[in-house]
């Protein structure tokens, strides 16, 4: 039996730990990539518990589901969630914990209505968005963009894997293509691991997210001449590896020009042409992830492995194509929804701290067109998009109760003051 | 119309230009991979054409087709060959020339034994080996070291390429999993692009072969942990990848220690694992390509590679692992066939060099088993394995007359000294 803090987190850490089952791993992770047979069978049991709880069901066109809970006739909806799909070998609360403690935060907080406890103005909507992660098919954090206006639908629709399957085939062949319409948003609220160790560094239990970082990707081909490993002698190769290999060193090397922690970079795609073990690769396509504190780091690191780029090409008689591509701008969510989660935290009594988000999230688009407030709990060790990714049941809990009294703030319309016309 | 040397050499210049199409490729090159349909339809191009000269074909368990033209009941085969198999977006000429200039010569000896100008004491068998090329299939020379009893046909039935079909079921697909027993081989002569440019600089028409250079690979899997592009902070990672491109740059470097044209080293294939944009790699595969003229400069790159590799490994606190793989000892041809060739060469008043081959071939297996004689014509550039691929009609008709009067020392028993008990 769980030792929970109360009857309501013990609920939720036995519908959470459930979805540790599904396509879990040998170390303790998950794959649950968007679309794949797994993320279906989740997506399945969650719809069935909400189901259970008298939730409605939608299922948009690009495969959100919004699971409906309705207090006042005709009103538009808080919506609240994440995702349920995860990394190759990731984690198991990467998204999956939003989508849960948002739920069960839908639970006190219907319980309570009907107990006459609370008043909303609102209708309240827990949300899986689909494909958050973008391992499958890039981009990211693809079904809230596209519900949000961002990306357009056919274009998503057209996106492919690496073995052709298109995002329209994908989510026909787990039942996840819908016609619903979304539900009209007034606010929006998600609640995700930290995937650092700011809080765990200072022993705080949630961090207030204030901002996102400002981030970019380079689309990187370098084009070299295709030979026979063994019968083409070195001075006549254009061998397009090791020149993507500089560039991937170099990405690596260039954080040292800037204070420590003020920015990330890395590759993390890189696909070699023909990949045959005896033949001179004639291409690399890589991706390049830049993100920084400051706008400015991030266009400085860009400058740099253009410079370093044309260098290359040049001394080695190749080409080398670099192309912006993704590039987020900083997000500021609302100080007035950073003071809603620091009020929350301490009417549990649990410890609250600022924090910016060097990662990604649904709730970076939903900022941009709703009040929207993010918040954080512990990553032990900061360890994310991996097996061992873990946080501790205390902390999820912790995190549920702050959520829960987050969401019932924003049906309480604290935030209306900042809607858009 | 072509303009050939002889009205047999026109022949061959029509059925050789008609290989062209199958598989072929925008930029004149082609990709016919092993088992593929596009090498299906070649195969079965070729054996309409042996068939049509009155030819008996044989398939072997393992794909190898056999084209036998018997000149004496009950005796040996001299057999002579090469592939229709392509690297991905290849060459015309790789292993191609080589059937259809091996097909040509046993038509213009059959028709001088039927005209009683030839008196051979073994009969013929034109070869096309299944997968030399392996890069669909690792590894390559596939075929012919089966035949010869130095690959077992159940493990290379079951090796799968990226996509997890097996040699076998390509092998059903394209209708070339055979059940005959091959022909008893009395001797093996190939001929072959030379794929450098040595036979080029030397503005000579034809390589005898002397040996193959010394070559091995190493297998080396790169083990970090798999974390988040955008909040895993630099200082907490252990990215798979900037560790695996150091290990390029140093394959790459390594040649300078040796005299030039010595050695040849190179990374062909290398696979990032996830190979997500946003997620830190945790694992990279990649296999190293070592080749020297002398045995000891392999085994110095060899050792350079393994300490550098334990160096990156503990300085990055991540684990390499490197496997020997794939080692192919230096292989002499026999002096006496060596001399074969620059008399045959010497009778058409054609020029003719002795050459090392850095690259592998069928005859390396084969000149393990009978006595095997290895001709190269030159390779435009020393370009090959990708489209750019070239050799003139009039080189490829050079070498056509040299192979002819090869192929017919053979049948005459010239090398039976050298047979084994």
């Amino acid at each position: 039996m769980t030792l929970a803090i109360t009857t309501e987190t013990a609920a939720f850490l036995e519908d959470f730990h459930e979805t540790w089952k599904f396509g879990s791993t040998p170390n303790k992770g998950v794959d649950r990539q968007a679309g794949t047979k797994e993320h279906g069978q989740l997506r399945d049991w969650f719809v069935e518990r909400a189901k259970e709880e008298g939730f409605e069901v939608r299922v948009d066109s690009i495969g959100n589901i919004f699971c409906l809970v309705d207090f006042v006739e005709g009103a538009d909806y808080v919506l609240t969630g994440s995702h349920l799909d995860s990394q190759p070998l990731g984690g198991r609360f990467d998204g999956c914990y939003g989508v849960i403690a948002a739920f069960h935060a839908a639970l006190q907080i219907k319980n309570q209505v009907e107990r006459g406890m609370l008043k909303p103005k609102y209708n309240l909507a827990v949300v899986d968005w689909f494909n958050e992660e973008g391992a499958r098919f890039a981009p990211s954090i693809m079904g809230s963009s596209v519900m949000c206006g961002f990306f357009d639908l056919e274009e998503m629709y057209a996106v492919t894997d690496s073995k052709g399957i298109t995002v329209k085939e994908s989510l026909e062949s787990i039942g996840y293509l819908g016609s619903d319409s979304a539900p009209k948003a007034a606010a929006y609220a998600e609640i995700h691991i930290e995937q650092g160790r700011l809080l765990e560094r200072h022993s705080v239990a949630i961090g207030a997210v204030t901002q996102s970082w400002y981030t970019q990707k380079l689309n990187v081909k370098v084009l070299g001449e295709q030979s026979h490993t063994g019968a083409t002698i070195m001075s006549d190769r254009h061998d397009a590896l090791p020149a993507a290999s500089l560039l991937v060193l170099k990405t690596e090397e260039i954080v040292s020009l800037f204070n420590e922690d003020d920015i990330v970079t890395s590759v993390g795609k890189f696909d070699v042409k023909p990949n045959s073990p005896i033949v001179v690769p004639r291409e690399v396509d890589l991706v390049i992830d830049l993100r920084a504190h400051r706008r400015e780091d991030v266009e400085k690191a860009r400058q740099i492995l253009l410079d370093y780029s044309a260098e290359i090409a040049r001394e080695r008689d190749i080409t080398i194509d670099v192309q912006d591509f993704d590039i987020r701008d900083h997000q500021i969510y609302p100080e007035d929804g950073v003071v809603i989660t620091e009020k929350a935290a301490a009417n549990e009594g649990i410890s609250c701290m600022r924090i910016e988000t060097m990662a990604g999230h649904d709730s970076v688009p939903l900022n941009r067109v709703v009040p929207t407030v993010m918040t954080f709990v512990p990553s032990e060790g900061g360890v994310s998009h991996c097996e061992r990714e873990f946080t501790s049941d205390i902390d999820l809990e912790h995190g549920l109760l702050v959520h829960t009294g987050i969401v019932s703030q924003l049906l309480n319309g604290d935030l209306d003051h900042l809607k858009a016309e």
